[in-house]
């Protein structure tokens, strides 16, 4: 067995030792005589997997009593829908568009409401983030919407925006569990768990009990109203069993490596070695302006598309995978999620040197 | 390690030689460097990994060509809203209810339209199926709607409704791939993958092309919308990807057990087992008229809550586990799905056979 250094904005990089303890556990888990994928979701085995997972993620978080964690089907993207269903109370609602999965918030909360964009950064290609200390927040705005780490462009909220006392809705699926969050200064928080989690096919969404009434907009389905699994403790229906089992492990393993606190710093580390190098080199450069980049996902471009192209392949023979930018913006990203070592952002840094001495 | 026989309804027992594959690979699949879990599902590795799936999944049901198949997040209770919202043009549907998934499809049906409960079982507690001959079909229906199997009851219809001419969809989560279909029956089948198939966190829906229109009632999410996920292959988003892989594994063990024919017969023989003892024990007793039975869901009772509750305690003492009859409805249930062996089945008839001895 080899391993690569697995750059991919997600599914992404996970630890190793949680792949490890998955492995071992795959045909009998602890000793039951059967697989977790196997296991009845209403089970007691099964009750206990999720109940620590839920105790593990809130101490990890520091995740107030008044609010809810739903472990949730259907992708960040049915997020999109779910939030204006459940709570665009008023049928309106202000979205901060930094890029293009605010974008698709935006233009899929149009469908339920009057959706204003009320900031934009597309005017420079997404690569910074707007001032939002003192925004045009709207009277009836039921929330303010953000997307608080842009996986593709590779921006990051440092400060939260001025929300002039509304409710603020964050999608965090690519800064999730980066570094110690504040939960109290949000409505709800919600991320699709595949990024810097675990396994596709689950978002954890966690939401401040008094938004969860179940008074939705007419026609939301049970599936999509926020009070079904908050009132079900996320066992309405089958959940993602598996995936559930997986993140639990991952918020053990992020409690043993010494929590957020320990992350952030670990990540800070790995994301300055790498924005210094860009800072320095005369072939690479990062496309983000320096305030506002993130810590998680480092857009970077030679200014030749040829060259990018190359850098991808030989990289990939290296064994530094996904390196190449998102379709819609093209040149290269490093996704450096917390199970990122930084053993594979020196070799990243490393193999960047190298390739600039034989290219320029 | 050492497996119990586990009935669980769902999810349930998946071939020890799929869990033990999937454990050698966990780390590095097939020397790629990564576990499927961490791969892109824009790579071309799990596109490979995704259109085998699909291709075995049409061989093994001969599903035609005029048929999509999707890979959706949300569960099978998702589709009791996304059926109507996507198919209900004139607002209307017939539904049959023949246990509590076909009752909770067809109150979610209600919220888009007009859904007819044209026939139903529920004045014998779901004990059979009702005769579908020769029904007053609605006019205006857009479908008639059956849930194929009753997990809960242990009911299957072993001859498909008269719809005289409307569209069928059917429920199939808990006779899935259980023995060959002719889809051509159907404009959409489709089910949770937690019970025949794989994990939890995936439904499979078989749909006819000319049913995925894109002109879905007002309100529909994109994320509920069939065109969305049929345009794009099943990735317009992240789906959930180690779950397509553990279901691809699984269709390729069908082919190799020798295909649908063969696992009916398979399952034939083992359900026999179980209703042929029923039938003659003087302590248990099936619950299910005769000709409508389940091969896959046998539930059965004393009729002594006591005894009941006995015995689901010691089989589960001896490695017979999960046993106990849905929380609706008590007494005993067994799900002997395809990866439950023979085995399994014979140990549990030979262990009612002592506890019957022990207790008359
Ligand atoms: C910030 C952000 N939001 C939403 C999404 C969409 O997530 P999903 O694919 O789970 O719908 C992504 C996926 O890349 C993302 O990065
Ligand atoms: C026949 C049938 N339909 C639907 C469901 C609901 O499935 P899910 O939990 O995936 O929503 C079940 C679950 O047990 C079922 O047996
Ligand atoms: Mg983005
Ligand atoms: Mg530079
Ligand atoms: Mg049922
Ligand atoms: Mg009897």
């Amino acid at each position: 067995m080899s391993r690569v250094y697995n750059f991919s904005a997600g599914p992404a990089v996970l630890p190793e030792e949680v792949l490890k303890e998955a492995a071992e556990e795959m045909l009998d888990y602890r000793g039951c005589g059967m697989s977790v994928m196997e296991m009845s979701h209403r089970s007691g085995m099964f009750e206990t997997i999720i109940n620590e997972a839920e105790e593990d993620l809130r101490d990890l978080l520091q995740i107030p009593e008044n609010y809810k964690v739903l472990f949730l089907q259907g992708g960040a993207s049915q997020q999109f829908a779910m939030i204006p269903m459940n709570l665009m109370k008023n049928r309106e609602a202000d979205y901060i568009v930094t890029g293009q999965w605010a974008k698709k918030a935006w233009q899929e909360a149009q469908k339920y409401g009057k959706a204003n964009k009320i900031a934009s950064s597309e005017d420079k290609t997404f690569s910074y983030i707007p001032d939002c200390s003192d925004l045009d927040i709207s009277p009836n705005a039921d929330y303010v919407y953000i997307c608080e780490n842009n996986t593709i462009y590779g921006t990051k909220f440092r400060e939260l925006p001025n929300t002039k006392g509304k409710t603020l809705v964050a999608d965090v699926s690519s800064c999730f569990l980066s570094e110690p969050v504040d939960v109290s200064k949000y409505g709800v928080l919600y991320g699709g768990v595949q990024k810097n989690i675990g396994p596709a096919g689950m978002v954890i969404s966690i939401i401040r009990e008094d938004l969860i009434t179940g008074d939705v907009l007419e026609g939301t389905p049970t599936m999509l109203n926020f009070k079904t699994h908050a009132d079900a403790g996320s066992l309405y229906n089958t959940p993602n069993s598996y995936c559930i089992y997986m993140c639990g492990k991952v918020f053990k393993w992020l409690k043993n490596m010494g929590g957020l606190s320990v992350m952030k710093e670990r990540n800070e580390k790995k994301a300055a070695l790498l924005y210094d190098f860009l800072d320095k080199s005369h072939l690479f450069k990062g496309t983000v302006v320096p305030k506002d980049r993130s810590l998680m996902n480092v857009p970077f471009v030679t200014g030749n598309p040829e060259l990018d192209a190359k850098f991808v392949k030989e990289a990939k023979e290296a064994g530094l995978e996904n390196l190449k930018g998102h379709r819609s913006v093209g040149g290269m990203r490093a996704s450096i999620y917390n199970a990122m070592p930084v053993e594979g952002v020196e070799a990243l840094v490393a193999f960047m040197k190298k390739f600039e001495k034989e290219n320029v």
